[in-house]
């Protein structure tokens, strides 16, 4: 059932090809500073940074330059994008990059006006801003984390072993978004096929929890049934631009809100895989391939019914003739071989975890409630060990 | 393949059995006058109008009425509305109904300043506002034409016998609006129905439509299996606020210019119905149920994969051992059997047409070109005489 909430999503797309010219639309909004922020250098090598500096020059901007956001952006580097935001007096930060970039270029929004310490009052203490919100617009060069539509922002403090994200209000929602399915083209195999698990762990996270009928688990099992098929092509052609921009598409609103309202969420193969980054530094949607069919195997009972629907509606099984158990089976099995085959890290030793390191892995473990089952520290370590 | 596009959707969305407290957050951000724009007077007989009054009234409000707003807005209408508005010096334009009020509510907010003859402009020449715009808040009471969250206004004029449809871009869209399901538990029954199958077209003309391979598609899948679903508890059971509130969230969300982005569309279905109603005055959603199904079999040899995937997908049809057109009309039977468990009429002789009036109605009929097929003048009679 539907319940009380709101909606407002304020974010404005620019979607395809042409999609870069929608920035110079939006840059004629903006004062004349912006703090460009990037992440390794690939925009560089890709080209895609020359042309957005381009269009920055040709609209009158003055640049400043903050690149080096690392795919895990950390405490220290915000501390360093604020005080580059203040020097330049930012009109406007453009954030050029994947989920990272934006996630941190959201982190800088809403800390460079900010009088207290950011990281207390944002990522522990999970205050709304109340200074001034320096606003962002983003260039997505990779997809995955749905950075380009919501408030999200996820940091990680290595001197408190903690990579929390905060989801904010819209008035920090990038107020635009470039999406060009053809930036994407140069991410590598590898980074794409995690993005792509990302994207399915995110709706599901929001599909296996609840026992209602509730419109938003249709629309997910249509995004499912397009990230599905769209990603078998997208590996076997990683240029198939039909394939590439469905699943931009699908990662924009697998996490833009929408399929969540109204619902409650589990999320608790994020806090999985998370523990496990925290402690390898591997890559996110790996971490969440690894864990998450021994989990789902581990909640199945308590939610069979959903996972059974799960199986037809997403998976095509044939429920005739089968219990709920079965089918719900079968779909999992059907989710492996999907899984396998479009080229996913299936266990935690092949991102360098090894079972010594379980026990801390427990400990960095937030424990979820609203999944179909509320997982003790033993469950967690069981799910664990069948991920190794 | 996902085309070209902008996706921005501004409008603020209040949802739940709660949604009317939203009422009072916005009204802040307004001045004091409010046009207070309603129906034939419904919203007064369930008590709407009394609760939306009363907030008005505590956030210190002068309340300006303009109530008696038809089925079919008129040009006379509209133009009295201007009238209304420009000597409340509205700040604010609220209206409290359906589809029809809405539309009305932004047929007068892009018009109270218009210097040129708004009909001309808007509805005949398609140019946008030039002028201030009046922003428009709605209350919701009736569901269906997703009026509530796009630039959707359509307008009659008698004297011309035209009724025409304005898109307007953002800017003209609801600033917010009041989404109660329990508001709609007092639309008579024949009402009910006729918007559930209004909304149910809405997305059949944005699915017939293009061979690509798109996510739009998919989503709307999950929007027809939820709104088949859920219609068929609501025919049952007015007040199964579950049903009820995956309706209304459907009718937004199949008409809010999301499930169209990047495709092709067709809108033969809305012609052909438009053209029945300027003739008979029928219902909508009645004559968009009567020419539906000879409308969709008479072209679905041009587009017979779609119409297979359609029975699958979305009707449960099994394919195996079928060819596609057995697989595809398969689909069109289960959907007659469901239209008619659900109560639509089905034919145009309940809804006053006869044989005689057919060709008057080819003659008003639009011709689209983004379906299957582009139908002749012989081809349109021949689908309205199956209609019969």
């Amino acid at each position: 059932m539907l319940g009380n909430f709101q909606y407002y999503n304020p974010t404005k797309l620019y979607f395809g090809k042409d999609a870069l010219e929608g920035l110079g639309i939006e840059l004629s909004r903006y004062g004349k500073n912006v703090l460009l922020v990037y992440g390794g250098g690939s925009v560089k090598k890709n080209g895609i940074y020359d042309k957005v500096v381009k269009i920055l020059k040709q609209h009158g901007k003055t640049v400043f330059e903050d690149g080096g956001v690392m795919p895990n952006p950390t405490v220290e580097k915000v501390r360093e994008g604020c005080e580059r935001a203040r020097n330049a007096h930012a009109d406007l930060i453009l954030a050029v990059g994947g989920g990272s970039v934006c996630d941190y270029a959201k982190a800088v929004s809403v800390s460079e006006h900010c009088k207290e310490d950011f990281w207390q009052k944002y990522f522990i203490d999970f205050d709304e801003p109340t200074c001034e919100i320096v606003p962002v617009g983003c260039v997505l060069t990779m997809v995955g984390t749905g950075s380009e539509m919501n408030g999200g922002s996820v940091i990680t403090n290595h001197g408190q072993k903690l990579k929390i994200g905060h989801v904010f209000g819209d008035s920090v929602f990038p107020k635009f978004s470039v999406l060009n399915p053809e930036f994407t083209y140069t991410v590598p195999r590898y980074q794409m096929i995690s993005g792509i698990y990302d994207i399915m762990s995110h709706i599901l996270e929001q599909y296996f929890s609840g026992t209602d009928d509730n419109t938003s688990d249709y629309i997910m099992e249509g995004l499912l049934r397009s990230l599905i098929h769209s990603a078998e092509i997208a590996v076997k052609n990683p240029e198939d631009y039909e394939a590439r921009s469905n699943i931009m598409w699908i990662a924009t609103w697998a996490l833009n809100t929408l399929v969540a309202k109204g619902k409650t969420t589990d999320w608790m193969v994020h806090m999985l895989g998370q523990a496990v980054a925290a402690h390898t530094d591997a890559t996110h949607g790996m971490t969440l391939a690894a864990v998450s069919l021994p989990y789902y195997r581990h909640i199945l009972p308590y939610g069979v019914q959903k996972f059974a629907r799960y199986a037809v509606n997403v998976w095509g099984v044939c429920a005739e003739g089968k219990t709920e158990e079965q089918t719900a089976l079968e779909g999992l099995a059907a989710m492996e071989e999907w899984m396998k085959k479009i080229g996913l890290v299936m266990n935690l030793k092949e991102l360098g975890a090894n079972k010594e390191m379980l026990d801390g892995i427990v400990k960095s473990t937030v424990v979820m409630t609203g999944g179909y089952k509320v997982l003790s520290a033993q469950e967690i370590y069981g799910i664990l060990e069948k991920s190794l």
